[in-house]
């Protein structure tokens, strides 16, 4: 299975097109996360050092092939001293897959405020994440070697069913050089992962699919994606054949590092 | 000042350009909120009508000028049975203004679930929203007449500082046309306003500067704006000069039909 390095090394074609081969996977479709973490990794070689990235917003198009090259396609779409913004398409042969837009800032310090960090139990008293259907533990632990995820014990509701609310460590597995970009664009790629089941835990059967429509990441404060974060997660609402999905990151001193949100495509009945 | 209707009432060039005049405002940069509800229309007019939008993502990239005249740019990013999704770019001459891309989708039924709404007193029992600085109050009045805004009595810590959280009863105070499209760019319009502010709300002085960088909304029920929306923002963080703030929009009945993320530039001392 590709390493983050593998995942997040593009070659570059010219100064705003990118290249990634295909990566090796178990997954029929390419992993959101993956396209994601890429689409940041090539905004921020078009943009000047100085600033870093505090948000993105991106729309999955069409289903990604993992057998397919991928080009991304960077826009500069505004530059200004304190504040830059970057547009990424990701493409494949001629199918559009994914289209984000990235916004880069220069540091600017000021008044400090934050949620607290939800009382829960240390990594190291928890059990790793083992998804109840045996297909998707083996997926998890084949597809993702590299990450330690380890899962909270879940809330019930008065009716027996989990409350729509799912609590996550996780951790890259090895070391990581200290290089900003490289974990901001970890957790972008981790972002994309367990986030959409909170909004089907509610409901009594599981859907038949289950598919990420668009993915948001507001980056608040440093951190490292190879020490352990908290994944809280909730889902305010299901319907209309779609879940909402709201994250946020803390890391294990309760500062609040990223904010995350996804609208999923889930489908309890085939057409 | 500008009405709904005039707002969104664009002049269509091309089968994908529009154009609307400058608005008679009090404020020196384009409400944002009329930049998502004008770019919204715009998209809605290129898009089948079997089709609802359900979310969009977009950036402030520059700041609107209110004497210009306005041209948006309808991108038809992708189409298919179940989804559309178009990009629209708002410019002034050769300024990009607000840059955003919108999702549509077919209904599709499926189980529903959602937040219940929190227990607030009726809008009859609240208090017309009039904040504090006497220049807000006033330019509140005159630049948006057709709107009733009431404020739910704000809970303070326990130093005395308001919570990072407010709650807002808001109607069109004239009935609107049974036309769902109206009521959609409506919450879209009204969805910028106040929300930048919970973020500010635990600070112990107001920024000297505030601006939206981002807005993303995500439709998720029926509704109409001309009948009383809760709208229920937090502020999880503020920090590193910038605010995030989520809302949710529950109508009479409980019922959760927008939710709504946004991130703004808060300045505490002039540069």
């Amino acid at each position: 299975m590709p390493r983050l390095h593998d995942v997040l090394a593009l070659q570059r074609l010219t100064d705003d097109v990118f290249r990634s081969p295909p990566m090796p996977t178990l997954l029929k479709r390419t992993f959101g996360g993956q396209l994601v973490g890429q689409a940041l990794a090539a905004a921020l070689q078009t943009a000047p050092q100085a600033l870093v990235p505090h948000s993105l917003h991106g729309y999955f198009l069409q289903p990604g092939l993992p057998r397919r090259p991928t080009q991304l396609h960077v826009e500069r779409l505004h530059d200004s001293r304190s504040f830059v913004t970057r547009h990424v398409t990701t493409r494949q042969d001629e199918r559009t897959v994914f289209s984000v837009s990235v916004s880069f800032q220069r540091a600017a310090p000021g008044p400090d405020e934050q949620e607290a960090m939800p009382s829960v139990p240390d990594p190291d008293d928890v059990a790793a994440f083992v998804p109840p259907p045996p297909v998707l533990a083996r997926l998890l632990n084949e597809e993702w070697p590299d990450w330690d995820l380890r899962m909270v014990p879940r809330r019930r509701t008065a009716e027996g069913l989990p409350q729509a609310h799912g609590q996550y460590w996780m951790r890259h597995r090895e070391p990581l050089a200290d290089a900003p970009a490289l974990h901001t664009c970890g957790l972008a790629y981790l972002s994309d992962l367990t986030l959409l089941g909170t909004a089907t835990l509610p409901h009594p059967s599981p859907p038949v699919m289950a598919a990420s429509l668009d993915h948001c990441l507001w980056l608040l404060r440093p951190f490292r994606v190879d020490d352990w974060l908290l994944y809280d997660q909730v889902s305010p609402s299901s319907g209309n054949g779609r879940g909402l999905a709201q994250g946020r990151f803390f890391d294990r001193k309760g500062r609040l590092v990223a904010v995350v949100a996804q609208e999923g495509l889930l489908r309890w009945s085939p057409r």
